[in-house]
């Protein structure tokens, strides 16, 4: 994969915020046109296929106000400056539902929605999971209960359009039929 | 899924792009917490899983300048007011594969990338596919190339982390694994 930039011309609006920027740009691309484009531009998400030493999956149903409806998901949080995904998938495995894993392993990355964001999510297999005895805080604007499920389960929520989103589909059959981790 | 409503309680940025638009604002979650969250409003993508006779899928290598490199997705499209998924993507299927579709059917919607955008995806599966004499014109700023693959050849891109997409992995996937129709 060669990469082929696409060099702003005059940036029109730029917009800091919390976990991510948002930034408007005339470009000129490689085939020569140019325009102007809309971008998040975002330090990446990192998610962990959670499994039970009884081969349940550890998923959490989360509160989406984007949706204004509770999703169900993998773990998954914003890489923090400086941070490795692997650090940020471990840190939030522990503070979304409540477990720890001993055995991690890559199952891979994936652009997220490259029409309109840089996010590329990292995605690991947690195995050997704990439940923690003393479980660290939530964050406070996070509303979340965790659910496990077996992968038959799972499937079923996915086919019923239960509201399992991109990632989590993604990531599931990643573990599940490329890697037969699951 | 109950609906529970995240009612703004003060508009501080509203962008209105392209395709979409780009929201901050300051809200209400159910839980009581209020705080200033930022939104891509989208109004969705439509995708193909597009099957040749020959059980061929049909993708394209289209150029992102998010990521400034040539990424492995279906065929999609983001669905115009007014527009009905299906109508986006029979659309879309023609003008960037030149091929057309008789037979379609439902694949199932997902969320592409809820914490921070409310688009969704409507997947379909095309068959029965034709090469069309005359295709239409491409979108001028699109910059992209037809491109057949197997369903083992698109796994092994998949794994080796060749820019496949989130919304193309769970389409694929939901095809073979959930509908048996690759």
């Amino acid at each position: 994969m060669t990469p082929e930039s696409a060099p702003v011309v005059r940036q029109r609006l730029f917009y800091q915020g919390r976990k991510f920027n948002f930034d408007v740009s005339r470009r000129r691309l490689p085939n020569g046109i140019e325009g102007e484009w809309e971008l998040i531009r975002h330090p990446g998400g990192a998610l962990a296929v959670p499994v039970t030493p009884e081969g349940k999956l550890v998923l959490v149903r989360q509160y989406r106000f984007a949706l204004e409806a509770r999703l169900l998901e993998f773990p998954a949080g914003t890489v923090e400056p400086g941070e490795d995904p692997e650090q940020t998938i471990r840190r939030e495995l522990e503070e979304e539902t409540g477990y720890s894993a001993r055995r991690w392993s890559v199952l891979g990355k994936f652009p997220l929605a490259p029409g309109y964001s840089d996010e590329f999510i990292y995605a690991y297999l947690a195995q050997d999971l704990e439940k923690l005895a003393q479980p660290p805080a939530q964050d406070e604007d996070e509303d979340l209960e965790v659910v496990l499920l077996t992968p038959a389960e799972l499937e079923a929520a996915i086919r019923e359009g239960d509201l399992v989103d991109a990632k989590t589909i993604t990531a599931y059959f990643w573990a599940r039929y490329l890697l037969q981790a699951l």
